[in-house]
């Protein structure tokens, strides 16, 4: 998380903490206790510039609430920038919930622009259509790039004219699962093996860990690879990509848009103030934008690959600090 | 003031306190005395993130910065996000003089856009022509709406082609007590027995509670009213007017761009900024709109009248809150 | 600093400290320690809402890093509102460098729209080609003024047609000592004796104390002059000065623009938030000019020069809220 | 309380908080609830240097560490100055059960000697055996007093050669209800209508209220009474004494053993000992006599009985300390 | 460290931290930076009424007076109480060095009382001669005990009529390393093979750990053991001892004399006071002949052995007052 | 006052602040304002463990329990530990009044101890009958010394049968001054010239300073001195005393009653405890003692005089403890 926050570009370090218990078997009073605890006892350590959790696996808004409401009764006052991850209606920011989405397209956009691309002329295949390959897909589409490919659990669609994406979020809000469901039929499109061999500039894989690996990476035609999951690209994959000369944005960087977002709520808790979506949108792409672009010229100075410059670049910026602030005692 | 904030969707709740005493039989030192102890008793419950108080009947900006002083001498620092109503000069903020009457006027307009009427030929009378009535009619006219009444207690004004308000304001200006002293003098218009019955698409009541009962409901010709004053209607004048088929925007949303004020002031000390003025109106009339949109979208879903609207939508709010915040201790 | 920071229309007041050492002869080590024990000592007196240090003579960003670091490791946590004057990669702000320069700049160019003078057809000499000066001439060459001489220790250039100042940066960068060595050359313009007396509209003088003296003033032909250095007037030249009709902007109001970045700082960091350097420029270049008409319309309001209304309106306004204040005790 | 404490001579104030529930028809775990909320909601105003409270009507030892448990974890740090009544297993005192007794006792035995009475040719009767009545009784048993008659509510039992006060205690502690009964069997006394009108020098009444009254008060035989229980005279009652003489020691004075108790505990805490009794029966009964002496002294020179001059000593030293301090704002 | 100051009936809890570094190939300098990072870091969590700790392995007085200073720095205020072990110049406390050895003798001469014996007829030996065996041995035969033999590492020294533990101290503090040197020829006794198994009532072992074991065990011939070492005895040597019918008050109870200590030293430093060494060394007889009737009387009504019956009234007395306190949220 | 506290024994430190202003021209109420605003501003750094003030010219009793007011409610809670000097009625203590005299006798007395004399065959003049002389004289004379002159400024008395130390305390009593008038009239002896001269073995000098002088100090027929006054003795009147052979102990160590009586207030404070008059002047007797026998014993081990003893014996403690602390940052 260090290196991610630094290569984010927000002021953020890293460390993680939690329960070993099973949520799975433990009714909702018992979380509720369970969560109370927890934030009464790393309370001593928390603090809106000192440190800031976020809900991780297991957890959400409703526990960030519970450990909100046990340590605002415990100091007497409540600042909504202890935590972040609180729903929209306690503090919590609109536009999140797109953001990782969001962020992911707009490395795509930065890659074609770095490229000389248009938009309008690319075609994509976006793999998932969970949270973040359903708004990296429609934020693609309005900036006018042609996806011929959508999929998950379902199945991959595909449609040489472009899938119209707006039809896939019908599709999706209409069925309880939130999935693709029967989209072949109401989509115009049809019902393929796997979309991630389809025949198209770019794949932004946003659905599993590992799906290019040794042996699916050979097959696949994208000359541009935007990583929307966590490590959808094994090292093998890796490998035999970068000698076919494929560029590959890395999750590191592309994916970033999540903790960013928790910088933003964040920032705006401090600030007293409720961004509308607009301005959220708008410093988000910004600072993505930026991001990709210190990596994309990081990589061509040093003339090595993108994953590799943004782990450097991330670490450049931490010891520059750490070497600045020398040793207390 | 805990449903009016939460229907204002701002992060505030309610509470008031007072001294019991007679501020016209005292001198300004015994009141900056009292003022200050006043503030050093109840300093151990305000903070910028605890409890927020601003002035009321009988205070305002004076005591406001007698009560900073006291709190900033005894905790070491000054912040000046502890309470609000502050004078401009003191942190205070620009754009609040007038924040009630543009919120007022917010709804008026907002109301004639659900309805589909072009302000431009929509016509309206504005009662009383304080602080409130006075931004409220300036607000309207500048978006095109012809006020055709206008009245404080020297009396009612009317004028068929419109009243000039700019004319309105330099009548005021040039009087010591603000009053319309002669308007109808300087103002080419007439001057009328009582403004309430003119004949007007929109009736904006800005001048003092239950001025539309039992006795006058009945006489009103406007169809459209938007409470700038505190309870101008009475349940009595309400249940006549609803026959009627009158449209009413209650009190507790139209003229809540007051308490949005305190919160807009609180938020730019938070920030240590300083907001220029369209800013300020620009977030002001979002806000508005927003607030707004949801009670009369909230009355046509549960197909009740906006009055009832408004209280359940605010208590909605506040009750989703305390259900996920869940018990303590 | 209290009055200039009261004319700048800043939160900020006045006070300075400092340590009788000499840096010259001492190690990094010895003034890393020196700066910790010096922060920890003052520690209990700095708070971002009650006295924020920035660095002054001899000390600078690294300083800043080293105070902060020693009293967050002692308050276990790290507030950067705390101090200014970071460096850019530690919570400091982009567009801070220029902010003295471009602040110069729009007094002049405030001092040309009150004049009714179009800066297309306006005349400058920018004196001096350090960080004030650079940045002064290049605002105002790319508001269309035309700078017809420049100059630093290595002598003064001249050009009728206008000195090309893009052309003078690369020349200052291409030097290791930051240095106009041989513009002449490369600058298309002529080595003169001394730019101060060149006929020109406006003087910009932004190098040393004192050069516009009983000696020199007689000599000026430009009508107007901005003071961009500190004291560059002598009160003897001054009286020559306005003897002839000159107007001067006071180095008071026009070389603010340096604390007025220090409370930029300050607020992004109370706000977590990291300005582009397009909205800091625009908030500075909108507060120096609310700054300059402000002593130009008090100026013209009691018929007096600029350098006594700037004094007089910056006392008035402490004045003022002194005695709102009132005494504690 | 406040004039308690103030005649007790110990550096308290006063003022009572409580809870409006039934605590007979509430479980252990509903009470435990209760008083976490109780103590956590009025956490801010206590401190051991601002406000220390202690058990009144059903409330104890349990209570209070129950409060005490939920501060120290909300605040860090446990610390048990903060209230008193605890157990003495958990920071209470050893000697605080017998305190209220011992001082009645140490009352009456200081009154023998201002009156120049050996306590071995000294008779008295004490009225009631709970927790005050049985150690008053035994201090005073313990000093040489002949106790004629003791009381509870299974009747009063009479000795003219003395109670032997040992037996008592043993009768009391083999009844599960802690009460006299049978006691002229196992004792070596009987059985009398009612001990207050047996004719010895001094009366010790330590059960309830009002029991001596216009009716009751014609009949006490004797000359001086001392009162353990709150309020046991009535007005009426204190005006037939009067008139015959006796010399009435007040509750507010005689029984204050209790708060002086809450004190020690406290002072104890503190100083993070734990005295032993001794230490604690020594300081309590010096203190209850430079009291006791203190109101004596009062009520001679002022030529007032005892009641009243205990009343005017505890209000005077208030009083001389409130004007000492004066009027902070 | 929890259950033996719940046995010593001191308010204490437990806990041990370290640093993982070879304090032997460190300067005094490395070791300072060391100890001044050490306690900022754990600074957090130390409070008088929080977290107090102590010196250890490879730690003194040097050690916690570094991290006192930090500390004091850090917080601005230096409060003693917050570590113990300081120097005695330093708010430590008289009386501390000799305390272990002093509890060992007090818990012997009770074990004489309950036993009914007069300690000017019973003869012991005490094993070691170190820190805790030289006050040991001087405190008992103070008290008339005739000690037969004692030992180091020179050997063991042995006299029928008593050795006079006065000239004991003197040899040893004659001779650098602190050691019973050449004692048989300047203290009048002779030397032995083993003073161990000398025929005497009382054995102390106040030298190292598991010195009476499987095989010393069935030579012992004293019938009482005192462990002044930690652990003398080993689980075998207990059990053989046991069918022999020794008894053994277990070191758990006989040497926390330590912990007093450091308890006492804070005490102390809460009230501001230095204790003259005759009440500390009051207090602590005071509290060991408590402790040690306590296990005793445990001992005795649960027909079990001491070590046993130390453990259990450890563990009850934490158990206890847990329960009481109950569970926080 | 650092070097004076260090000898004294007592963890305390220097530092004097002030006011620039004339009490005798203020009122009551003037001063009562002055030292709030004075206690309000030095507050942040006054603390129980960090700094405690103490009355000193000008100020008394009453000026501390302004400050302590003004401090406490600006913290809401009051510590009496703040400062010292407080009246008896305010957290002050008991005895603190006869101390500083108290100490000069004990030091009298315990020259005596090590000189092998005999109090009740030591003859002595005690100069001066202000607050120190006059206890100095009563505690000499309860320990029976002969006091055969005493003085203040109605003149000198003596008796060389030994003055009635109890009739000069009523002498003085009686009268509205506080003076020896007519003393020699009712005191059983004779007014002579100077009782400086008088034959007798010790001079407590507790007047003035600079008494003993190049002109008087060859006059005195004392043996012993003991500066109960500040600096009664000129360096001049030192060196001949010297070479007569006369013993002084310096008022350094003397007269320190005072400001260990400071401390002893304080340690009372922080107990939360009143100690009796009888255990305060236990321990001013006890550590005076100490004190004296510690710069006794230098000053014979160094073989220099007692007041160089004092000084190099003050130095050396503070200085251990500094190099004991080393250098924080």
């Amino acid at each position: 998380m260090t290196w991610k926050c630094s290569l984010a570009g927000i002021p953020y370090g890293g460390g993680k903490g939690g329960i070993a218990c099973d949520p799975m078997n433990m009714s909702k009073k018992e979380k509720e206790r369970l969560s109370r605890t927890y934030g009464a006892r790393i309370s001593p350590i928390l603090g809106k510039w000192s440190d800031v959790p976020a809900p991780d696996m297991n957890t959400g808004g409703q526990e960030m609430v519970w450990i909100a409401d046990t340590i605002s009764k415990m100091r007497g006052e409540f600042e909504p920038a202890l935590l972040t991850g609180k729903p929209v209606t306690f503090w919590g920011s609109q536009g999140r919930h797109e953001a990782t989405g969001r962020g992911v397209a707009t490395c795509g956009l930065e890659l074609m622009k770095v490229l000389g691309k248009n938009p309008n002329s690319v075609t994509a295949i976006v793999q998932g259509f969970g949270n973040v390959g359903s708004y990296t897909a429609k934020t693609l589409s309005e900036a006018g790039v042609k996806i011929v490919a959508i999929s998950d659990i379902t199945g991959s669609y595909y449609s040489a004219g472009g899938i119209d994406i707006r039809k896939a979020f019908e599709c999706v809000h209409s069925n309880p699962r939130r999935l693709l469901m029967n989209f072949d039929k109401v989509g115009n499109c049809e019902k393929i093996e796997n979309d991630m061999f389809v025949d198209a500039d770019f794949l932004f894989p946003c659905a599993r860990d590992s799906m290019i690996n040794r042996r699916t990476a050979g097959q696949i035609q994208a000359r541009y690879i935007v990583e929307g999951a966590n490590g959808p690209v094994t090292p093998e994959g890796d490998e035999i990509l970068a000698d076919k000369g494929v560029i590959i944005v890395p999750d590191f960087l592309a994916n970033s848009g999540g903790v960013i977002g928790s910088y933003f709520e964040w920032a705006q808790n401090l600030q007293g103030d409720f961004w509308l979506e607009e301005k959220y949108n708008r410093k988000l792409v910004n600072l993505m934008k930026n991001n990709f672009r210190r990596v994309w010229d990081y990589a061509k100075a040093k003339k090595i690959r993108m994953r590799r410059a943004a782990t450097m670049a991330a670490i450049q910026r931490v010891a520059d600090v750490v070497e600045m602030r020398g040793l207390f005692l």
